[in-house]
């Protein structure tokens, strides 16, 4: 089914030209006009489609939603795929809060335009609505695993699943921001840091971490 | 001096209208026209002071830093007017800590506006080096307090001064993001909590937490 294929490819190509603006000039220059310039598209045709900034915005938030969706499934279906009992939850909750990590540049560019719809998220309901939900997928996700631990009696005293996994998303958020602010302060390499001493704190038995 | 008084108070003025537009409609909307409009200003007054929007900005932004810096010096004061010995590190630091998390509507307010400045930041240089010294000024002042825990032997085996530091104020902006998109998930008293079993995850001895 080529047509299908085309409409998929040409979504993420003008995706990738409103992240282009987003990087280069910042969110306040993403608008019909101006992504329309940056893809080739014309501007009737790109408002045909998206009939608003804030629609078009709206379509590139969830293609970063998507992303971290597909690799959510990816890594469930790799984890699924071990010999029981070879993954421990410290490790499993670790391999999760990666996702989200700017370990490669796809992951980079998700932080990045995701930190720059948070503001516009205040105020828009819709994309507000579209930041909960995929906020809300992320937060179950390691919401499951953290039960899984606290069921096995894995956690510190006191430490509950639901609680942890609100903490640890707000710790990958604050560290994702300031990583974009200050890189060389915040380097990729101590938010894994970061994120490890986050997790040996939670746990009550410190576990061997396995490098990826 | 009342003249000073008058430009001191006319600043604050503006600052209160440009924050009223960014909390209302967005930053993308808070431009020299729109804060015009709004503070009662001509448009050609306020450009005689700010000439373009980043600038105008970049003052807003700067008032929300001098807020904390009050709030930095108050605290410092107070803590020092305190008998010696009678504040642990584990409290000064929670107090701190408590400067930028949004406990009265002026500490919200300071945590809606820079989150929203945050993107921003991201590709104007002017705003980013104003972005970079207010987050440098609490992270020295967090790195201060952690320092004199580490020299006492205060801290958990491994714990560095310099990186709690940084853990504790990435945890604090991923925390407050959370609260203004989700105050119900992350409203203040629970904001209160994850911040106190951070720090008791940093401290070695758990001291009992003085309510404030």
């Amino acid at each position: 089914m080529p047509k299908i294929v085309d409409h998929v490819q040409r979504r993420a190509e003008l995706a990738h030209a409103v992240w282009r603006v987003i990087q280069r000039d910042g969110i306040e220059h993403a608008s019909v006009r101006t992504v329309a310039a940056e893809s080739g598209w014309s501007t009737g045709a790109l408002r045909h489609y998206f009939p608003t900034s804030d629609a078009l915005l709206g379509f590139a938030m969830e293609l970063c939603f998507d992303w971290i969706a597909e690799r959510l499934n990816r890594l469930r279906a790799e984890q699924a795929a071990r010999p029981a009992g070879t993954t421990s939850s410290f490790q499993r909750i670790r391999e999760l809060a990666h996702i989200v990590l700017p370990l490669d540049d796809q992951r980079l560019l998700n932080a990045r335009v995701l930190m720059s719809f948070m503001p516009r998220s205040l105020v828009h309901e819709a994309l507000h609505e579209q930041e909960r939900r995929g906020t809300g997928m992320l937060r179950m996700a390691f919401t499951e695993v953290f039960e899984v631990a606290e069921r096995a009696g894995e956690l510190v005293p006191g430490a509950r699943a639901d609680r942890q996994a609100r903490q640890l998303l707000a710790l990958l958020d604050g560290l994702n921001t300031h990583h974009l602010l200050a890189p060389r302060d915040y380097p990729v390499s101590e938010l894994v840091e970061l994120v490890d001493a986050q997790l040996r704190a939670t746990f009550a038995a410190q576990p061997e971490v396995q490098s990826g």
